[in-house]
């Protein structure tokens, strides 16, 4: 089994992978979620594991429109719990260190903590464990970055301090996204779509109503530009159920009478939870 | 009249509270949309002039969670056209450039252009128009920004290509923040809430319900997760029509029937377009 996932290693999203996967999963770090999705594309490896949202941070965009773009399915999905430790090369006092690198969300998940460490440049970097780099770059000032724990092991890494997250109830909610759809006997189903609906008036509340009127619960809805139609949004929602069940496959077609398009991303297991 | 901005001279959100407010606003650059938000709630400025919404790249969670975190309210909007220009201090070609900075979001608008520049390292900055700094620091190598005609202008920069966006249709879509709400009669009123919903099944699509039982039109929605309760959302939504229309009332009152908690940001005219 061949995974790809956006970051280094020792990101969460290798965590989720493994959690999903097992330890004897093969892992293959890519730069960006384009790469991920690509990868999955191409063959090049069976699924992508990527980050769709938290729930200190929100939705990830870029994952929503490469869903669309790269036109996959939705194979599975889990929520990790994230915590966040300062990491060094040397064990320096906190109040020695004068820069740190993270990821943006990471850094902005943990900014009550930086707004404490009065001495230090805070510095973005395009991942939590790629901020490894950074720290040995500019190694001649204390450094530190804001990882996993498991970024901690591999690198041989001081923890400066533990759990430096502003809110412990911190989950990332990962899909696993592939190719085919899940075709086993699917325990909690639920089901992802997206829809472009037709200029009338009420438009959203009538897509909603079609599930409501059957009582189909949705939950989760988020809204992405169309960037040929300024102002307008496609509509990506998770429905409770399966695209099998027969309300599910009439609240469809019911949509289809106010939509320009719908996409069906998949039915898969609902995310049990996890802690990093 | 004092009005605060993100970002430094030359940024689109200059050039959007110079729209606004006329030439002979007091502008104060800010580092972060909270200095924004703060310096109005403090009274230091009258009013502060943020981006909530890119038709490119979509919404700007931060500016959503800082309008309820300090309790503003939206005195007014207008959306600008964006164009980007590849500025430097040389009049370098193209495929001399080595590094290019820029905001992340500018750096993802002309992600079609940028791939095209083969030798170039594409650097995120905190802003437009404050990658000129970087832009200096490692001036030994051909280095470019993407920032506004403005940020030329004021700079004395060469434009080595104008208008690299993917896509003309890109428009952002400012607020206009104050303590107080417009008082004088609103033409093209747009009226904007944001509600916490009641664990109820069909939540989402009964709070829809009040406003399109009522033909109100709702022009947006956005959600945002409530950091306490992982999993559920806070949603905003912008109505056409006044908050003191009869049938607003009526709407927000049956609103509340099923809410935790509605904020009311006030109502305001629909922004007027305008080029960068």
């Amino acid at each position: 089994m061949k995974v790809a996932f956006q970051g280094e290693r020792g990101a969460f999203s290798e965590i989720a992978s493994k959690y999903y996967f097992g330890d004897s999963v093969k892992l293959f770090p890519s730069y960006s979620f384009n790469e991920v999705f690509k990868k999955v594309k191409t063959n090049e490896v069976n699924f992508g594991v990527v980050p769709i949202e938290n729930t200190l941070y929100g939705s990830i965009f870029e994952t929503y429109d490469l869903l669309l773009k790269y036109s996959l399915k939705i194979f599975g999905e889990l929520n990790l719990q994230i915590n966040h430790h300062l990491l060094a090369f040397n064990s320096y006092k906190i109040n020695q260190i004068k820069k740190v690198f993270s990821h943006p969300q990471a850094l902005g998940q943990c900014s009550e903590f930086l707004t404490k460490l009065k001495n230090a440049k805070i510095n973005p970097a395009y991942d939590t464990a790629g901020a490894i780099n950074f720290s040995i770059e500019k190694s001649t000032e204390p450094t530190a970055i804001i990882a996993s724990r498991k970024a901690a092991e591999l690198h041989n890494l001081f923890i400066l301090k533990k759990n430096i997250q502003n809110n412990s109830e911190n989950f990332t909610r990962f899909l696993i996204v592939g190719k085919k759809t899940f075709n086993n006997k699917i325990i909690n189903p639920k089901t992802s779509i997206c829809f472009e609906l037709k200029s009338i008036p009420g438009a959203l509340f009538k897509a909603l109503s079609v599930f409501a009127l059957r009582d189909i619960d949705l939950v989760k809805i988020e809204s992405r530009p169309i960037p040929s139609r300024p102002f307008q949004y496609i509509f990506y929602v998770d429905l409770i159920g399966h695209k099998n069940d027969e309300k599910i496959k009439l609240a469809l077609k019911h949509l289809h009478e106010i939509s320009i398009k719908i996409k069906l991303f998949g039915t898969y297991e609902t995310g049990k939870k996890y802690v990093s």
